[in-house]
């Protein structure tokens, strides 16, 4: 199989190791915005050959993966309105990707089968890429209707060489289940630490932080382009999040008052949390 | 040295561990409510003999640690009023625990020398104790104006050979500090936690949770009691952290209609710690 991947940053670069190592692709052609990064890509064999443009890219491959940050996408796809491959991507959010594809697409919508591997790291760029990236991890498929079944199988398939666990959901309630568990954490850890870092005393501050912090902040190293773009796209979900999560903060600020409440709280949420890494 | 240790747990049974391996301590005495685990602590070598309360244990010792959730300190201290020897402790919060010892100890104040080992983890009891719990970990004392020179450093002495960086803070000073950076993110992650575990769809919600909310939320699996009475003991100042992450999550609102104003935020969030892993 003949593969572009346009954006090879963590996840292209690893989609790319992975489906050489498991010897689905003979030929991986890279698209970029930074030269450095893609010869960082050909080194890592992650890339066979660079090609300056998605369209370029595209022309011969069967499988083209648009793995950028997703406020690109709109340009991607449109430089992709004549290709004949089948086209999955990584985005994070799905309703805007699967929008900006309808938009360039047209009538060749059906060859977009939308994923959003869910095995981000606070590293990026295809230094950070790795063959096992998506070893046991879960890659989420958004169908469209207009899919053949055969486009889905292929793209499951792909994904399924890469080590992934692949399941199928609904792009509004994927949108609304990654706010919740994923896009709320990264915007709260962002906060925190934009918070202790721009206090008087932030050297203070982070000089008595420790595993605790470190943890819990570590999502707040993850790329700001990439975050940005995921929070603008999932704008309405992320806004009912964080309003959410603010009457949760009101409710705890009541608990302070009510010792025995309080330790039930954080029961529930400890034995919650125990019971999802047991499982897990 | 002849050690009591009051409350066996993850703080109290790594001090003991920690000042045998020393060679500092010749006998520990272990005071706790949880049979089992006093039976652990015994096995472990961590204590040498279990006392019935503190006031028996303390008798004969030259060191007290009390390291019990704070919100038995006020009994503990009452039951140490006569005892003759040094006092430290292992309390997250420091104000509430100074006026406790002031208020029982009267004029033997001076024999409590107040401490906060920054070493917690999610795991609790002495099966979690290590002798390498404080190795590298920082230790706040936040002495008092009536503690002798010679008693500060009999204690300080007593965590630099545990292995831990001491450094000394006015108490009022550290509990501002530690509700920013340890008491809220503590609060933020039960609090995610909790939401989640309470909604319809938590099942599907927690089985799409990944890697960032695993490490996010890892605090959450504190121990609830030891919590519970660290953030009512510094509920003032935890109130003031609460309230003002909840207007920074307004900014955050504002600021998913201004991507690149959002993206600078997730930057300077990144490069603050970034720069603090770099250094630590």
């Amino acid at each position: 199989m003949k593969v572009a991947v346009i954006g090879v940053g963590l996840i292209g670069g690893s989609f790319a190791l992975a489906l050489k190592q498991a010897k689905l692709a003979s030929h991986v052609v890279g698209v970029g915005r930074n030269a450095a990064n893609l010869k960082v890509a050909l080194e890592r064999g992650a890339i066979d050959s660079i090609a300056p443009d998605a369209a370029t890219a595209a022309r011969g491959a069967d499988l083209v993966l648009i793995a950028t940050p997703v406020a690109q996408f709109p340009k991607v796809f449109a430089s992709l309105s004549d290709a004949s491959a089948l086209i999955t991507d990584g985005g994070s959010t799905k309703r805007d990707v699967i929008a900006a594809a309808r938009k360039s697409l047209g009538k060749r919508i059906a060859q977009f089968v939308p994923a959003h591997p869910i095995a981000g790291a606070e590293k990026s760029g295809a230094e950070a890429a790795s063959a096992d990236l998506f070893r046991g991890r879960r890659v989420v498929l958004t169908p469209l209707k207009e899919n053949s079944k055969a486009s889905v199988s292929e793209v499951e398939a792909a994904w399924t060489a890469c080590g992934a666990n692949v399941s199928r959901m609904d792009a509004r309630e994927h949108d609304a289940v990654l706010a919740a568990v994923s896009h709320l954490p990264h915007l709260l850890a962002f906060a925190l630490v934009h918070d202790v870092a721009t206090r008087k005393n932030s050297a203070q501050l982070f000089s008595f932080a420790a595993g605790g912090f470190r943890d819990f902040t570590r999502i707040a190293s993850s790329h700001p382009e990439m975050w940005r773009d995921i929070c603008v796209a999932n704008r309405d979900r992320l806004l009912q999040e964080v309003s959410r999560f603010s009457g949760k903060l009101s409710q705890i600020k009541k608990l302070l008052d009510h010792p025995k409440k309080l330790e039930k709280f954080f029961a529930e949420a400890r034995d919650a949390r125990d019971r999802w890494i047991r499982s897990s």
